[in-house]
């Protein structure tokens, strides 16, 4: 199991609903159709969460890697 | 699908509204009329947001990308 | 119009008032007199500004790039 | 023991149950089966905590390594 | 006035008096007799101020680029 | 002794007890068994503490050197 | 004296007892007998200070320049 490497998480996550956690203690869930190297994100049908409750719809969302600082499969 | 990449969502967002979310908690809501790959971003018509109220009309800004968190088409 | 970039609106702004965004929250108003790639920004008659009233006339300042979040022609 | 190497902490832990400290103060304990250079890690049957409290499952999770602060075997 | 370059102001202003504004929100005020292209800047007669107050003489002080967020003439 | 350098005091006290300060105001003390140049650091027998009070035993624990802030021999 | 350049007060300061100003807002006095390049410093009889008053004797302690904001020769 050595050889797994974090970014297969990404690539096995691909089409499927993730969680993502945002410096300042917020987050997206949504439907991850794309990333790159930096982890900039791509989701769709996003919702923007605080606190386990969603705040707001925000349909395709282009999240910058910097700011990303965990993804979850739902 | 996997072929597709972050940066695709800003092409195809060129001279459409963007919300663009900030550190520190605020929003820029505006026309994208040009982009880099450091994630600067300019808008046209921009007006400043925080808790989904506009707070100020700006007119053309450009967003230093080091700020930039999320880009989501309006 | 996906020819223009970012720096264009830098450029276009030499000479002129601009507000620029700091972290931290405030901002300065200035006239525009020199810039570099790094968004390092020299402004003339720059006024020191917080939620939008003057609080200090500050004359020539150098705005250290890495601290700068945006950039807007006044 | 000079030639112990930081990295001998992760390679040890491989499929072992770790905590792992994030800025901003809170914590994830799972079981440790990826990591990279860059300190980006995969936790499996991984729990959010706060303040010793488990707050949340998560299941498998991706933390980007530009967020962990500590790595502990548990 | 297109050539002026950022670094102009701090070469110009060696040797007389300048205010350097510091991440976290206070201030120093010395004159100014070393800079490199780092913003590392090395001040003389320094005090340390906080709200336009003086809160300390600190005679001479190295202040590191990384923490300067802005320099004026005073 | 102006050859010395700040690496020194990390090779010295290889396998002797030291107080890590972290980001965010915490430390660690414990018997550091191996460091490398980013100051990624492992303790044994760490203990986590707030305001010079043991909040917590850690056993084994790598701290990533971007979070750490001083290292002081105990 | 415009070859002065920053790094020079920390040579002539060799030995001698500075102040230190860490991100965080706390500072150390104590006597530098070794820095680098990335302004990492050691110091010998520290004392950690908050508000002009020592809070802390820490002996030898060797600071991260990442975390370092100023050093003044006391």
């Amino acid at each position: 199991m050595a050889e797994r490497r974090p970014f297969d998480v990404l690539n096995s996550s691909l089409n499927n609903t993730v969680i993502i956690g945002m410096k300042g203690g917020y987050e997206f869930r949504g439907v991850m159709v794309a990333y790159d190297i930096h982890m900039n994100i791509v989701l769709e049908k996003a919702e923007q969460m605080r606190d386990g409750q969603v705040t707001r719809g925000m349909g395709m969302i282009l999240l910058r890697g910097d700011s990303v600082t965990f993804i979850s499969p739902s």
